[in-house]
């Protein structure tokens, strides 16, 4: 039996995972995200954190295929980090210090994209090589595959949809400067506004409260049938449409795969998105799948438990 | 030495170019595209043609590579086509036909995509592995190049970048059927839609002629100093700077390749394309060159030839 481990480095913990070289989890457990000292430790501790689970399940460092490392922040194909906004990271190269720490053979990947590769293997997304993660948190992330791999680009910003502009009208600004960006209406944060907004100037009944609602709210009384939450899903579906249209015609993708917080909404997401989205896509597009991802919080360790075993 | 042959498929001629596998080109010819009886004998014209060529040069079959092919429709990873609009193919298995009929490797591309790794070969992009070219000519076409190979996608239609929406407000359609799409404003038949409703409202004088306007006449007049046209150069270079920002943040390109007949206007067109691009690109995306294309009629015979040789 061959394995592989998967890492998933966040802000305040790091993920890891040991995986069959079929995809089966055998183990998974977390450490601490130590970023003081601009995050020196971090790498050591995983590395650390590997041998020890080696040990503890007598498995033979020689069994070992390599280590997949998913970073919050672009990396380019070379495996090198340019910055983080949360690690204390600068400039590091992070592929060639795994491999010197852990002796292993090892991929470095963007989390988001890491983790559309993760749902592409073994979630939403399994069957399919030309695939769109979207996903809908704090902010929107995204990871697009081609033909199975990973759209890295040029600085390791490939995939960065939740900055397509979606709105050239809005006047509000995102959190990255610009006017209009996707996330400013598809992210939890950005459902709130658009909820906060329709509130604000809203005659008729309605079970949400404008003072305290979030986008779980939001879906929730879509569900109990609340024409006001109907509404703002209705806005919130228009501008995710469009932009995946948009998507669409430039990386042809057989299926969308949406995840993140507001995809546990579940299936009554989807209509939102797919009715102005049919309604906008290029004629060659319109027979792309929506579902939902599948993987939850492992997306990361099986995405880049992935990438080492196709590096 | 080697060779290859790249052959350039329209709906009027087929270019054909010999080439050594350095990408010099020996030969280049041209023969008319045989549209009748659903475009049946295009491709046994093309290897007759490719025989006789092998012959006149007294070149062994053993020393060619192979052949690529570049088709005005989108073309699948597997080299099928499923319909074009103006050679009468139907689904046709393009791939395994040309290698039936001529004994060499085949490759098959759609036709802007291929001129596009074209430019990456030997044009504006040389040097790039991430490039995204854009075709300004009666309609918007383009490629793109993610780490060297052709983003083809699901359904073989990716970059079709013509039709991104950069105008939620149009309300004139698109050939397409869409509202809003690239095409509808950085064509050349963009251009001259954008010049007429200028020139519909203007008071200011202007050389151009509002009834018989073209892109060429309003970029020349753009070089005369004329204001009017430079205001229409300012909304022509907004919509496609916007989408270009849109397009970067998918595939985060290292270069912008601008070509086709608009980009014969030369250098004059760049600045009115960067500097909306950059009020609106993502920040990982500003480091971006845009660059005018440098094949002209050569790029589709290149890059089918450099598609065969990557095969």
């Amino acid at each position: 039996m061959r394995y592989c481990f998967g890492v998933d480095i966040g802000g305040t913990t790091v993920k890891i995972g040991l995986l069959e070289e079929s995809g089966a989890i055998v183990d998974k457990w977390e450490i601490v995200t130590d970023t003081s000292e601009e995050g020196k430790n971090i790498l050591p501790n995983i590395a650390a954190s590997i041998e020890k689970k080696l040990e503890e399940h007598q498995i033979d460092k020689a069994d070992i295929i390599g280590v997949g490392v998913g970073v919050p922040a672009p990396v380019t194909s070379e495996g090198v980090v340019n910055g983080t906004a949360n690690l204390g990271w600068k400039y590091k190269e992070v592929k060639r210090e795994m491999e010197e720490m852990t002796g292993l053979k090892a991929a470095i990947g963007n989390d988001a994209n890491v983790a559309a590769l993760g749902e592409m293997w073994k979630g939403g997304g399994a069957g399919e090589k030309n695939m769109i993660m979207v996903t809908l948190g704090t902010g929107v992330g995204g990871g697009v595959i081609i033909d199975g791999k990973i759209l890295v680009g040029q600085n390791g910003a490939g995939g960065e949809i939740g900055h397509l502009c979606v709105n050239y009208e809005e006047t509000d600004r995102c959190g990255c400067g610009n006017r209009g960006c996707l996330e400013q209406y598809a992210s939890a944060t950005g459902i709130v506004r658009l909820a906060r907004q329709k509130l604000g100037q809203e005659m008729r009944p309605t079970i949400l409260n404008k003072e305290d609602v979030t986008a779980k709210d939001v879906f929730d009384a879509v569900k109990a049938g609340d024409e006001v939450a109907k509404e703002i899903a209705v806005t919130f579906g228009r501008y995710l449409g469009y932009g995946l249209a948009n998507l669409a015609a430039v990386a042809d993708p057989a299926v969308f795969v949406i995840g993140g917080g507001v995809s546990k909404a579940g299936e009554v997401l989807i209509p939102y998105i797919r009715e102005p989205y049919m309604e906008r896509a290029f004629f060659a597009n319109k027979n792309v799948k929506f579902v939902l991802a599948e993987l939850g919080n492992d997306a990361g360790i099986c995405g880049s438990a992935k990438l080492v075993l196709d590096a």
